[in-house]
């Protein structure tokens, strides 16, 4: 896994040093990445400049070959990431704060009291008078996280720290990550179902096959508010939205479109039904693990080997974490390709598209941070009490309409693009009579 | 229950105008509060005026008779705390915010995978790269709510969110509301202990008797970070820094004096402990439910009448419930009369001190909010895996040390107090070998 560094190297300010400088890392195999000027002194300059190395030890040799630059000084070295998860990424703020007596009365003791009973009267008014409508509850037992496996719920907690990031930054709302320290199915529902009252919606997160496929519905048929689970839904969104853009380039309809799905995990079986669900002429999977089949046929999805996938499909979609597992001689002329394991996709998108792929991607790209931000924020803004296979599709529409042309996939950091996704969720979920406008909540 | 009204009104803008309104909520019998000019025109001027009420009714009718004065417009009127509650109080936000693809590369894929993983090999690091080691959840089922009773989690939420308001306005650490629901100590335990691993202590608060008894030292078993129920505890050290106030100005020490406790539910018999572990010559308790008096007499107070305990003690506490329980008559001479019930006392403290009392106060001065905040940010901040009598003997000595004379209590709006009674809980958790530097959280 590629490693982002930060050396901060102390030169003689004189042309020609910097250059000296990325030669040599970059015969040390390192990519460089941002170059940022710190000092300029009269003599010399302190940069810090990132690079990506394969490794923790590749680095160190990165270091020690700078220092062997003449007058050269390499002040320091470090881990971007976790110099960047220093003290974690979320703090719960204030909106009301209380500076004076008379506001100590309205937000606290003697007012608040009227508020809790004019709760208790009219549920409907959590919504109002409370952060609960606005804020989701990110929900994870960590048993399947990135591409790490079963590295359980505390460890899971940065990629959570992440989702809620995206939220707030992206979205203005609040999540907070519930890391459940369970691996059985019925303890993690009758968890999340104890602890909903104070959310207005649930994301799950990073829960392993076969559990998740067991946990997510029930809890949407316990709970009267958004259930999600991300890594199925949230990937399937975001790679509908690219097949779309794809299939326009390539001048394709999805009706008329074959559509093969490599891998049926939680998100390949997400991606599968969802094209399924999106009107593709046929779906079909290939995935070794056997019990994956039953669960695909249900849904409209076609069983048949990885060969017949690679021979019959316009559209592949492969996540099957195994880097490397397409090879050039099984692309044929004009296929889209998207290979989505992370960080090593199935075949890199440059190699698929010199073998003959009219379009290609990985993981980098057709990320479900395109999706969950706005799908929960477009149901919350109109007080949904589910997330609909509607919904779901005029996310990708949204998604694949944003999109610039020249790109599979619109910019992640673009608020707007949330801001497209979560309106086009909200009309939807409007035209379907899923809203409640007394669940609306107020500051969303 | 007093409700504060804010009445916006326009008037002629020359001199008595004021006067005669305020002359006229007088006579309403409205208590005045803040008074805010909007605008001053040439010749009228808008205002708006706070006013403590009765109820709503009477809210109204002083908008009738405001509206009758002589070229006086009401524009219009509200319940400040509704107002104030709008929203919600609280949101989760943003520390490490991403602009750039590389601050997407640190804080999101790929390189959150190395913190997960490096928390995967020393979970301890999860205090310094993630938010848990510094963020509070505040655990309740809404079985009881200030004076309101079993209004359940979703009605308890603007009390919950009042709480963790302070804890980040007044010591910087994040809190968040967990509503939970369930009426059943074991289904509350249980969830509590399956979603601790995503905070650094566990906050109890607003649970009845008796389940909060076998709720909390069940976790506290359970869980190795602090634990602690608010209603017991924190009301207890508040009382007892008043305590120690009151008998510093009657040249009484504790250890001499005679406590009485009236009322032994959660307070009642937190405060008696608390003042047992504070080395009171003897404390008596009462009350008419005998169900409380085995859990008084194991932890070393003695059951009396309440005729017992007003004529035996020289420090009373009342927490009842029951307003005007205390007649003057039963007053005696030099007593310190802490009556806590809220909103309206046993006695008031100026009727207690006409009929006596040294010294006299109610719950709006000894209130909780002295000290849970202090107490788990002192405990979080050096790592402390449970709070022990210490570390509250030491909270209840920091808030008697900081009030200034002429007063019982310190002002609970000023973050200097909460500062060193955090501080004196951290010293106290040190000499006791309870702080653990490993878990020190990054960020507090």
């Amino acid at each position: 896994m590629a490693v982002d560094y930060v050396y901060r190297v102390e030169q003689p300010h004189v042309p020609g040093q910097l250059a000296t400088l990325c030669q040599r890392i970059a015969e040390a195999g390192g990519l460089i990445g941002d170059i940022v000027t710190v000092t300029i002194g009269r003599e010399r300059s302190i940069r810090e400049v990132s690079v990506e190395v394969r490794d923790h030890g590749q680095a160190k040799r990165v270091a020690g070959m700078l220092s062997q630059l003449d007058d050269v000084r390499v002040l320091s070295y470090w881990d971007r990431a976790l110099r960047a998860h220093e003290g974690g990424k979320l703090a719960m703020e204030v909106i009301a704060k209380v500076d004076t007596l008379q506001d100590m009365r309205d937000v606290y003791t003697p007012g608040v009291a009227r508020v809790c009973m004019a709760i208790a009267e009219d549920p409907a008014l959590a919504h109002r008078y409370t952060m609960i409508g606005r804020t989701v509850a990110i929900c994870t037992n960590g048993t399947r996280v990135l591409g790490l496996g079963n590295i359980g719920p505390v460890a899971s907690a940065p990629v959570m720290e992440g989702k809620a990031l995206f939220y707030r930054q992206m979205v203005g709302v609040s999540a907070v990550p519930i890391l459940i320290d369970t691996e059985d199915a019925d303890e993690f529902v009758d968890t999340v179902i104890r602890i909903a009252p104070g959310f207005g919606a649930i994301h799950l997160e990073d829960i392993r096959v076969p559990e998740c496929f067991e946990i997510e519905p029930r809890l949407i048929e316990a709970l009267d508010v958004p259930v999600m689970h991300d890594d199925v839904h949230g990937t399937a969104v975001a790679t509908l939205g690219a097949a779309l853009v794809a299939c326009a380039n390539a001048n394709l309809a999805l009706e008329h479109a074959v559509v093969g799905q490599i891998g049926l995990g939680a998100a390949g079986l997400g991606i599968a039904t969802l094209m399924v669900e999106a009107g593709a002429s046929r779906v079909v999977a290939s995935d070794p693990d056997e019990r994956s089949h039953a669960r695909a046929r249900e849904r409209g999805i076609e069983i048949g080997s990885f060969e017949d996938v690679m021979a019959g499909a316009q559209i592949v979609v492969a996540t099957t974490g195994q880097p490397g597992l397409i090879e050039p001689d099984h692309i044929r002329d004009g296929q889209v390709i998207l290979a989505l394991t992370n960080p090593d996709p199935e075949i890199s998108p440059l190699v698929a598209e010199r073998a003959g792929a009219a379009f290609a991607a990985d993981g980098s790209m057709v990320n479900n941070v395109l999706g969950f931000p706005g799908i929960f924020r477009g149901a919350l803004s109109i007080g949904a009490d589910r997330i609909s296979t509607g919904m779901k599709l005029a996310a990708a529409r949204a998604i694949a309409a944003i999109t610039a042309e020249s790109e599979l996939v619109p910019d992640a950091l673009d608020p707007q693009v949330h801001a497209e996704v979560a309106s086009a969720v909200a009309e939807a979920a409007r035209s379907e009579g899923i809203a409640r406008p007394e669940r609306v909540p107020a500051g969303l």
